[in-house]
């Protein structure tokens, strides 16, 4: 029996300075605490991946955004599911990044310094390739 | 203003001996009209994108298939939207092709030729990446 696929949203929110808005992965998630990630989730049911990705930021970031691009697609497995994780380049229309109680700390990274963070495993390769492509790492 | 993003799925619909499910555009299609396809579409209002896949593939071709693995993802612009598109593996679980009236010829054609074939210009990059990636090409 294979797992069933599960779509996900990331939001690579960049500002004009070609650096991307990271979240440190607070001790009230249930893993990966301390690595640092794109904003993003799952989506709800019944929700577009557009609708997702606005509501994410919106919730852990506190930021309106605008999406303005396909960063690109990778893959994982979880317990459970095996997630199809859309990467949506996105830029900021207004707010201050407040956090929730997901993350504990933010930073803007600079694209060509992205390998030095510690980043979720199962999207760091993903995010690598992506700023390698864009001209970074 | 920008366009706003839709999702769409591709079925990459793979035979045991590395071919995948082509089907040809019909007259009765506003445009591409006699160019190859992988079976798909875009997702109804409030529709998963894995039942969308299954859904498409039953309509244009009358299969019912399983999901096997994520293919990759590209994008491309349309008159009013900007598409993405991820296009999953998918293998056959039961049933003979017929053709919906959106298609009229269809072709199980192996990977190691698909550059040969006159495949829809938008998705035709990703189409031979893909290819190429799987050993075709």
């Amino acid at each position: 029996m294979n797992k069933p696929f599960k779509l996900a949203v990331k939001a690579i929110l960049l500002d004009d300075h070609n650096r991307c808005l990271l979240l440190r992965r607070s001790p009230v998630c249930r893993n990966f605490v301390g690595k640092w990630e794109w904003p993003g989730g799952k989506l709800d049911d019944g929700e577009d991946f557009a609708s997702a990705l606005l509501r994410e930021v919106r919730e852990e970031a506190s930021l309106e955004v605008e999406i303005t691009g396909f960063g690109g697609a990778t893959t994982f497995e979880m317990a459970a599911v095996r997630i199809v994780l859309l990467c949506m380049e996105a830029r900021c229309a207004q707010g201050e990044v407040r956090l929730s109680e997901e993350h504990d700390e933010y930073a803007w990274a600079s694209l060509t310094d992205l390998a030095h963070w510690d980043l979720t495993d199962h999207v760091k390769p993903f995010m690598l390739e992506y700023a390698n492509r864009k001209g970074g790492v």
